[in-house]
């Protein structure tokens, strides 16, 4: 299939919430990146966030396969640095393919869970 | 009406719920495209789906008559094959004529409804 | 302020959820059309309401002044027709100045609301 | 990092909830706009909100370091004037240097929070 998308994303809402009433990976409060790469050529990224008050973090690398979509929650970043909880931060996601990035948050701070996604902001 | 929208959209993000508390068809946990098209020219619409860790599956063909619009539910796709439930992946839906998409999300897994909605990436 | 935005905006999700818990105007499941007109002219808007089944509706006409927003709710309209709730529907908002429209809709069919929004997808 | 985003935002949809559940500052009904500055140079802001039956307010000035973001929450406005609570508005948002803004707004008015987010209408 020809690539969609673009090579440079931002999504500039951030926060893990810092608890969660669910107990399985489904259920617990996460913050994701949806990387779709719908070419044929693997996609190389590099995730760098921004905070408030301090300097950016990263670049964190992922890879996304040909024909391939990840996921990736926030929480799981730790090389270089974990993302602390309960922090606001954002985000820019480059990649060198064409590919879709969408923001996504489950929030089960509370017993019934809150969601919330949005297309980010791409260009490339 | 004049046509409006694009002719290949992708949503990066998507999720069936495994379980639902609604028991009729409208509270029962989906995930859908809204597809609108509003031109003068019925849309032969094909839909492929992404995973993290197989091939694609599809495409999945669905008409869009002139001057409508139709909310596909995921979950109902049939042919070629179910989109498992629990499972992350994204799609791609492209279209002979412009259309416009947007993807909204049910979560009826815990007693109270949880909503997502966003316009889907739109291209030529 | 210089206008911003742009003449024609389709939202390809629409419900009006039959239901509401909520007993308050503030509270009543709704489904809304936020515009906002920046610019310094008064802008005509024509809504036209697109079905799974059937003919669409409308034109509605309603008018926002120059430096206003009008958060519009599906649920108002009246003239010609009120739209049935429970039904899947799609609009087209199309504006004589540039305008920006945001869809949202406010889900209090349970106990706990429910909300979503997206940006609708604009063209010229 | 080079400068990503737009310099004029729009978004038409504002709402500050009249009412919260939560007591601590994360779960008080909240409206944001989140600005992330990715470039290198500083951004100067000035953001109006507008109204259904009066003129607007503003300009509000903020400002957001080079390679920073800024979560800034509606109800924290307070000079020229507060936004009242319970009233429907909209905001421009206006930069000096390339910015992304994301829009997103926690309700805690009943016991389970709700919460949506979209990405701004960009232009330059």
């Amino acid at each position: 299939m020809d690539a969609i998308g673009k090579r440079r994303w931002a999504i500039a809402e951030g926060y893990i919430p810092p608890q969660s009433t669910g107990t399985s990976r489904e259920l617990v409060s996460h913050e994701a990146a949806c990387i779709l790469n719908a070419g044929d050529d693997p996609a190389q990224i590099a995730i760098t966030i921004f905070f408030k008050d301090r300097s950016p973090a990263g670049p964190y690398r992922v890879a996304v396969p040909a024909r391939r979509t990840l996921h990736l929650r926030f929480n799981d970043l730790r090389d270089p640095e974990p993302i602390p909880p309960g922090t606001d931060y954002a985000s820019v996601i480059e990649s060198d393919v064409p590919v879709v990035v969408q923001h996504t948050r489950l929030d089960s701070r509370q017993a019934e869970l809150a969601l919330l996604s949005t297309i980010a902001y791409g260009t490339d």
